[in-house]
C-alpha cells in the first residue's frame, strides 16, 4: 500500500527521516556525555519509545500515568512521570513534583503497593507553569521528601518551556539557565541532598544541552518528528519534518479558497507558537497557500496566490503546528519509506487523560 | 460512585440539564413545524443520539462516515451525512455536496454498492466556507445530481455559521438568510427541482429558526451541552450548561498562580470565540480564577484575584470554550444527578476522522 490509497485524512510518518532524528540526538547526548529520556507524548506510541530506548538510553519520560501505564505493558522499564498518580510496580518510575502535599501522597500511595518512587524536586527557571520558586524552598521540599518512607531523593528537574529563540541565538537565556542550575545545586549539596539526576531539555534546547553545566539528562519529545513550530524557531530543517498530515480538497466552491478534509479534529486548533501565530499548518510543496482557519472538520485554504487553485479530490500533505497535539487527534499514525507503507500504529496512549 | 470519586480530569454530564436541553429544542421544532436532525459531532455517542431521536425526530447529523458507521451500528436509521464517503447500506442517508465532482463520486459509490443516497445541494450563507455561491450555480448541481444514477435529489441545505450574534440581535441576519434562502428556493421550483428538505441551523441561531421563511429542518449539536460560546453569545444560560470538566490543582509554587491537571489535551485549544478570545474555560464556583493558558497537560490559573488560593488537591469544575473539541479529547464521558455517576458513556466516533 502506498500513502496515495490511504483514507484521507491519514497521518504519515517517513521512517528514514524519524530514525535520522532519533539517531542524531542519541548521538549528541552521547558525545555530550548527557542522558536522553525523550518525552512520548509526542507520540504516545509504545513501538516508537523502543525504537528511541534501543538508539541507547534506557528512560522515557510520560505525562500521565495512563500513559506510562500503556508504555509499562509494552516493555519499556524506566519511566520519569512528570505528575502525581498510582504507581507502576513493573517498572523503574521516577515522579518530578513542586509540593509537599504531593510528596505525601505519593509516599502514602508507594506505602500501599510496597514500591519505592524515585523523586525529583522541580523548580522554575522562568517558565512560570510549575517548579518552586527559591532555593530555600527546593531544599526544603527535597529535605521533606528524604524524610518520607518510599521515597528516594534522585534529583532535581526544570523545564525551559519559556526558551523559543533559534538554537544560535540562545546564549543569553542558556547562560541564566546555568547559573539557575549552578544555584539549586550548590543549595543541594550544601545541604548534603542527593543529586544525582539534573533532568531538563526541551526539544528547542536541545542541542545546546551541553552548554547548561550541570545537567544530566533532558527529556525532549518533539525532536523525533518536527513541526512548524519546532521549524519556526529553527530547531529544525524542513527535511528533518518526519510527520505530515495527508489531506484530500473537498470544495472550492467559495472563490479564493480551497476546502481540505481536515480541520481542528485532524490538526488541533494550536497555534503557530514560533511564528506569527497564523495559519494551522506548513504545506511545503505549495508554499503560496495558506492554511488559514479550521472548523473542526474542514481545513480553510487561502488559494488566492495560485494561478490554478486545487482541483477537488486533489491531495495535499501538510506539517502541522504542533505534532503533539496533532497525534493526540488520531487512533492511529501509518509509517512509511519513500511513500510505500511499512506499519500503521495505533496511538495506543491516547485518551489516557488522567 | 460520586463526582467527588473520580480520576480527574473528568468530563461529567448533569443528565437533567441535558434532558431539559433536548426536550427544550424539540418541542420548539414542534411547534414551528421544523424537522430536528442533531449533529451528533458534538458528543459523538449512540446513547446520546438515541435520547435525541426519542426527543420525537428520526434523523440525525454526522461529519464523518466513521461516525455514520458507529451510529448505524447502534441502531440509528436516518442519517445526514455531511461530507463525501462511503455508503451506509444499513440506513437511509443523506449527504450534503457542493460540486459535481462529489456528486459523481458518490453516484459511482452508490452504484457499486446498489444504493441510493439522498443529496442536498449546499449553498453559502456567509460564512464563506463550503456551499455554492450563486442560485444559478444551485441550479446547474441540482440538475446534475437529477441526472446521476442512484442519486435522489432531496433539497438544499446551508450553514449559517457565521451568525453569532446574540439571539435577539439577531434580526438583520435572520432577513438576509432568509432572502437567501428563498432566492434558492425559487430558482430550484422555477427548474421544476426537488427541494422537500431545506436544512440550515446551528445552536446559536436553533431558537430563531422559525423567523428563517422556507427552512423545514435544523443541524443544532451544541445545544445538547453547550458550552462558554454558547453562553457568551447569550444562546444560553448558565444552567444549561450540562458539561463540565472536573479537575484537580497539582501545583501552586508559582505565585498568583495555580495548576491544574488538564490543559489543550483535555479542554483543546479552542478560543473563546463568541467573549474575548481569552481565557480557555469558566469556572462558575470561582469567576474571580481566569483560566489564561494551557499546555498539552496543564492548565494554568490566575488566581491573583483570590485572598486564598485554591490548596493543593482542591477540585474545580469548568464549562470548556468549545465542547464538541473537548469531549473529542477524551476516551469516555460521565452521566451524573446531583453528583451521583449513573453511567460511563464511550466516546465511541472519537478519532473516526475519516
Amino acid at each position: 500500500m502506498t500513502i496515495e490509497e490511504l483514507d484521507t485524512p491519514a497521518v504519515v510518518v517517513d521512517v528514514d527521516v524519524m530514525e535520522a532524528n532519533i539517531r542524531s540526538l542519541a548521538a549528541y547526548c552521547k558525545q555530550h556525555n548527557l542522558s536522553l529520556r525523550p518525552h512520548t507524548k509526542t507520540h504516545k506510541i509504545p513501538t516508537i519509545a523502543q525504537m528511541q530506548v534501543q538508539a541507547g538510553f534506557p528512560g522515557i519520560t510520560v505525562a500521565k500515568v495512563g500513559e506510562a501505564e500503556i508504555m509499562a505493558a509494552a516493555g519499556l522499564e524506566d519511566i520519569l512521570a512528570l505528575r502525581l498518580g498510582e504507581l507502576a510496580r513493573t517498572c523503574k518510575v521516577t515522579v518530578s513534583l513542586d509540593s509537599a502535599e504531593v510528596a505525601e501522597g505519593l509516599s502514602a500511595a508507594a506505602r500501599e503497593t510496597g514500591s519505592t518512587l524515585g523523586i525529583l524536586v522541580e523548580f522554575d527557571v522562568g517558565m512560570r507553569r510549575c517548579g518552586v520558586q527559591s532555593a530555600s524552598a527546593l531544599v526544603e521540599l527535597a529535605q521533606r521528601v528524604e524524610k518520607l518512607p518510599h521515597l528516594r531523593l534522585a534529583g532535581i528537574s526544570f523545564y525551559p518551556g519559556h526558551i523559543w529563540a533559534a538554537s544560535d541565538a540562545q546564549g543569553p537565556q542558556l547562560e541564566q539557565l546555568t547559573l539557575r542550575v549552578q544555584t539549586m545545586l550548590e543549595a543541594t549539596r550544601a545541604n548534603g541532598l542527593n543529586c544525582e539526576v539534573v533532568s531538563g531539555g526541551s526539544t528547542p534546547t536541545a542541542y545546546n544541552s551541553h552548554r547548561v553545566r550541570g545537567l544530566t539528562e533532558i527529556r525532549s519529545g518533539t525532536y523525533v518528528f518536527n513541526d512548524r513550530n519546532t521549524l519556526g524557531v529553527g530547531a529544525c530543517h524542513l527535511e528533518q519534518c518526519a510527520l505530515r498530515v495527508v489531506v484530500t480538497v473537498v470544495s472550492h466552491a467559495v472563490s479564493g479558497r480551497a476546502i481540505i478534509d481536515g480541520g481542528s479534529k485532524a490538526f488541533s486548533s494550536d497555534r503557530w507558537l514560533s511564528g506569527e501565530q497564523t495559519g494551522f499548518g506548513l504545506i511545503p510543496e505549495h508554499p503560496a497557500i495558506r492554511f488559514e482557519t479550521v472548523s473542526e472538520e474542514h481545513g480553510h485554504l487561502d488559494v488566492t496566490a495560485l494561478d490554478c487553485p486545487p482541483r477537488i479530490g486533489q491531495r495535499l500533505t501538510i506539517i502541522p503546528n504542533h505534532v503533539c497535539a496533532c497525534v493526540n487527534m488520531h487512533d492511529r499514525i501509518y509509517l512509511h519509506r519513500k511513500g510505500a507503507i511499512e506499519a500503521t500504529l495505533a496511538v495506543a496512549g491516547r485518551g489516557k487523560v488522567q
